[in-house]
């Protein structure tokens, strides 16, 4: 007799977000392990698959998993600590003298575990994480069962957890010597900060180290108008910047590019590289409204982000799909651009190359893993569905996610965390953030 | 003995979008009757004041019940039913054909009821209301327990419940006389579609009409780029068109006001007139960026609204509110406008006064109509919490709304509502949303 699945999923509309987009009405998963083995039409007669567990998913639409393509996790901790405010302002004033005195180990183990229990309760199963002292986050990951690509952060400049700047290519190094091993839900990376944070030759080593460990090599680039201007002395782009310095491949991950200057598309597109496109970020900082529709034109993998908290201000990748879809068509002023498919893949299959992680995860396909969410249909919000793609872009909420299976485990059923306990993550996160407040200007 | 009050609320963090602007750390509320008795600051060691109900809102956000100025409800029946077409094709081939073959008596109640639902569930106590076969969504708003302005439909080609178009403005005039004194929960009112689809003869007419019976006189107007060319045929805006016939006064809602021409602001500043924004929608049909932030400026209550679900596709305004904050920031390139506290103003006291309705409802203050909303704070998202309007604005969503109160009654508590009978919403809506998938082309 064949051995029972771990999981059988029956009844739910599936949104496979495959190659051929099929939308099953009546669908049957069957999950083995952490690997996805079934995908299937419920037969109105035959009986379902033995299982250790069976999920009766009639009313829900189940899809894969999303993808945040740019968070700071814990940066959670300065979740509305200061908005409405001019940029720089708001860094020099509010974000980095926060940084500078409350970041320490424990601080950004609290900040990501309260942000993993955001996101797995908003149906986001993997991150893309760029940080500081990224160790903690990756037991806070670890922990929390998601799955991320982490990045310990570079910057010329002390950091959390790099006093010396000249340690900080080092520092990176041994970090994804640490946990390049360590689990399979987590891919080490590096995270350069910035073109204008990292000297060119810091950015070149940074990227050699990434490169020689093979993983990814994440980097803000043309976020504003001033780094634009500034950067090149207005006579280049931060693309063509980073070009000439030999970082952009099909390893790099460019965050944002909002200024992208004429022939920066082709130059992307050519070099393989991705885009994490963050549009409430860049909305709430005023920073600009990237060109998604051209780089997504032009074939280069465009995944969503929200970016960390203190810019937007929450981790939940539905919102961000309707305003994703939303920006672009009032941008363009066509009600055609950005549709709701494109948008989906954008913070699931897109999103899921866009990190790296192509071949595992960000569709529901036989042999992928099993990383995916149910969403409760059964909601006023979400009544009469014509079409589960739209519903799930325009309508639906993160807390609309009812189950979220990452890895195959089921780690959030019916909105309870299986993996975390929450009250102490909310009592601990509440007492930094009372340190916070005492300390802002 | 002091008769006791009839709803007590204590410990919340109070956002009361009074004359001050004041946030109470640890708020007291009493409710008597339909009435705000008292707003204060629980006393440490004083008893709570007597009641018939007391309510615990420690760890939750109190504030007024949001107001929601612009809204089709019935068309909750089409939410997602065509969406990323060109605006005409959506139109005529959607949901005009959907609308004439499927819009009767009681599909405007079911439609309706769900979206009373689906408000009342996201924080929505108020909503201003413009269709056909009105009567059946003011039954509808009656036993759903939510307070609302309602416009009877008026538009010079035949339309569902007036068959001769020559019978709208009296059609529109039977309404008024039966609901203007039957509840002081709904106000009638009149709804001309649109400069384009009525004739001045007719416009003038309603207009009269509202005015003889002292009601509200909504209209769309300026949404599209189209309607702007067509209209004077270039040689004017809708906005003057409206005004020279003598339109614009206090009395008089405009929704959408997209397309505005040079002196069109001051023209609606100066004649009293309110404003309806709609971002989402206006976003999402691809129609444009309505000058908000000129209209405030100039002195025009600027109300949000969240459109009909065909174009949005809920009607949660929390998630209306973090949008308009974004897309004005990025639209004017400034991150310090739209503040947090002028768009909560824009969907509360703001919204209020933009529905005639600004001295009863809007804010927390003394002698005004019990409409309430609690939201549960103590949630990931929401935490740390150093600014509670910019958690509501940039953090929340509509699922965080925890209890409702309007006109005095708790009309949800704990997600239950316990005005409506959900579960046989959301059936009869899944029904006609059965029939009308089958004849959609």
């Amino acid at each position: 007799m064949e051995k029972p699945f771990d999981i059988v999923i029956h009844g739910g509309v599936v949104i496979t977000v495959n190659d051929d987009s099929d939308i099953i009405a009546d669908g049957l998963i069957c999950i083995r392990g952490n690997r996805l083995e079934r995908i299937d039409t419920c037969s109105g007669t035959a009986p379902l698959p033995p299982a250790v567990k069976t999920i009766d998913a009639r009313g829900m639409i189940v899809l894969p998993g999303l993808v945040n393509t740019h968070t700071h996790t814990p940066m959670t901790l300065f979740r509305g600590l200061a908005d409405d405010l001019p940029l720089q302002q708001w860094l020099e004033e509010h974000i980095f003298p926060a940084e500078s005195r409350h970041i320490h180990p424990e601080a950004v183990e609290i900040g990501a575990l309260l942000a993993c229990a955001e996101m797995i309760l908003s149906g986001t199963t993997t991150c893309c994480d760029g940080y500081f002292l990224e160790d903690c986050v990756a037991r806070a990951v670890l922990q929390s069962g998601m799955r991320a690509v982490l990045g310990q952060g570079v910057i010329d400049m002390p950091a959390p957890g790099v006093p010396d700047a000249a340690d900080n290519i080092a520092a990176a190094e041994r970090f994804i010597a640490r946990w390049r091993n360590a689990s399979s839900r987590v891919q080490p990376s590096v995270f350069c900060h910035a073109p204008y944070t990292c000297s060119s030759t810091t950015l070149q080593a940074a990227k050699k180290s990434a490169d020689k460990a093979g993983v990814r090599f994440q980097i803000h680039a043309a976020e504003t108008r001033t780094e634009k201007e500034r950067l090149a002395e207005g006579h280049s782009s931060p693309v063509k910047v980073l070009d000439r310095l030999g970082l952009l491949d099909a390893g790099t991950l460019l965050v944002h590019c909002v200024w992208l200057d004429e022939g920066d598309v082709e130059i992307i597109a050519e070099s393989g590289a991705a885009v994490a496109h963050c549009p409430e970020s860049n909305m709430k900082l005023a920073s600009g409204i990237a060109p998604v529709i051209e780089l997504l034109a032009a074939g280069v993998p465009v995944g969503l982000g929200t970016d960390g908290c203190a810019s937007n201000n929450n981790l939940d990748l539905l919102q961000e799909m309707d305003t994703a879809a939303k920006l672009h068509k009032v941008h363009r002023m066509d009600p055609t651009a950005a549709d709701a498919a494109t948008v989906l893949r954008m913070a699931t299959s897109t999103a899921a190359t866009a990190v790296g992680l192509g071949k595992e995860i960000g569709s529901l396909a036989f042999g992928k893993k099993a990383d995916l969410i149910l969403l409760d249909a059964r909601q006023p919000h979400l009544i009469p569905m014509y079409h589960p793609i739209s519903q799930v872009v325009y309508a639906a909420k993160g807390s609309d996610v009812h189950t979220s299976i990452i890895d195959g485990r089921v780690v959030m059923e019916n909105r309870r965390l299986s993996t975390l306990n929450l009250e102490q993550i909310l009592d601990r996160a509440n007492e930094l953030g009372r340190k916070i407040r005492r300390t802002d200007a």
